[in-house]
């Protein structure tokens, strides 16, 4: 079985093809490919597919077996590979996913690809929408956790993400978003993002991830901290974001409601599987 | 750049080959390749080399950058290596490790390599040699560490190895390890090694490892358990002995003062590396 192993913001997935869907036990086949001693080793396995809607499905499962939607970083990497492996024609297509149809645009340079756009959706602060239990919305209000107090700003964006900018002190995104991922206001949990300001066009984003913990760089997690600090007036509102995770940098532009992400993409390497 | 993954019950490795010595920064190139989110991943990078002494030489890099002398994981995964690529000719030949010459034999099953059986050498409970501190040796003396005692055997069998047999609870190998590995009486520290005996032929064994931490399995670890639980008579003195630690199962024969390992090694994937 041939297979790539592509990374975004250093999210990492192995790419597998199956346009004939002869891939039966998806489940196991990631939990045995994502092993990182016994198997390829990845965040998740993407399985290329044809699709009826758009020019390709794409279908994530995590290393744990478990299925995703969507992921920011696994679609960034799918756009490179299908624009690499003319599965599309031309720099813009679509692709569908369990999150719906998301448009891909390839920007190149000196004809190789440097950036994958990726359409993110609208962004909802509307309660019923996040879902928050009992609240109509979560925006720049203050709750205590434990013994600390944070201002929290909550919104739907593909995920719920709570949004917290640094003060004065450091987070802990480990032993502090795991608390506040799990609050009573949360009717699914929370994604928690820590935020700093650097300047008017760059904030460095740390995201503890519902489910995942703490990883290298969430794709709707970054977009949304950018559309919470161009609200509250914290960045320039007109200029694209420059947005560095820990496992890389992801450039986030808001065109009114619409939220577009752009990111690297890389192939690692390609590879036959012999298990 | 071509490689292969390999791995030797759970202890996984990249192959590259470098006949011409033309790879000049090992360390830098290792924790690159080794990087399980943006490299290919690995517990260590092995490098195939000429030699003037033997069939091969093997080079072993760590993840962290740092060289390991030998590994009796990765030197049956060599031998395996050496076999199928044809660089010996044969099923018995020598490789040249920062530990000296070490002979492997390759055991087949139906024309495909089944086992690897490499010479671990002699084992030494001369505490000169281990080395321990101002002690002649320490053969099942009960030491006190905290609150809890543990009898205590500790030998050289490439590294300084301690055995402690499970009585009647269960240990916990990352947190009595860790402390166990420190102790005063070792000059350099020892490997801590937790012993289960099944039955005269069986044994389980959980290794923590000196700088590496809680392993899948210690190919010289799991030969001094088997050493010191047929010197107290605690399994059949005259069979290979089945050891069984987290990651799988290596057998231990004991020829005289000799000690031979043999275990599985496994090609998981080849590929082509596009950093």
């Amino acid at each position: 079985m041939n297979f790539y192993k592509m990374q975004g913001a250093g999210n990492d997935f192995v790419f597998i093809e199956d346009f004939d869907n002869k891939i039966k036990d998806e489940c196991l086949l990631a939990k045995k490919i994502c092993d990182r001693h016994f198997g390829i080793g990845a965040d998740g396995l993407v399985i290329v597919r044809k699709s009826e809607l758009a020019h390709a499905r794409m279908v994530i499962i995590n290393a744990d077996g478990s299925r995703a939607n969507m992921c920011g970083n696994a679609i960034r990497c799918f756009g490179k590979y299908v624009y690499e492996h003319k599965i599309a024609t031309g720099d813009k297509f679509s692709v569908e996913t369990g999150d719906g149809i998301k448009e891909i645009e390839i920007i190149l340079e000196n004809e190789k690809v440097k950036y994958v756009r990726v359409y993110m959706g609208n962004p909802s602060y509307n309660g019923c929408d996040i879902p928050l239990n009992n609240l109509e919305s979560l925006i720049e209000k203050e709750i205590a956790v434990d013994d600390k107090k944070y201002k929290m700003t909550t919104l739907l964006l593909g995920v719920p993400h709570t949004i917290i900018f640094e003060s004065d002190r450091e987070y802990n995104v480990i032993q502090e978003g795991s608390k506040i991922e799990k609050l009573d206001i949360f009717g699914e949990g929370s994604n928690v993002n820590f935020v700093k300001i650097v300047d008017d066009t760059h904030i460095r984003v740390n995201t503890w991830e519902r489910g995942a913990g703490a990883t290298l760089a969430c794709g709707t997690g970054c977009s949304a901290s950018v559309v919470v600090a161009k609200k509250l007036g914290l960045v320039n509102k007109d200029k694209e974001i420059f947005v560095k995770a820990p496992g890389g940098e992801l450039i986030i532009e808001i065109l009114g409601q619409d939220v577009y992400m752009k990111g690297p993409a890389e192939v690692v390497f390609k590879g036959e599987l012999s298990l």
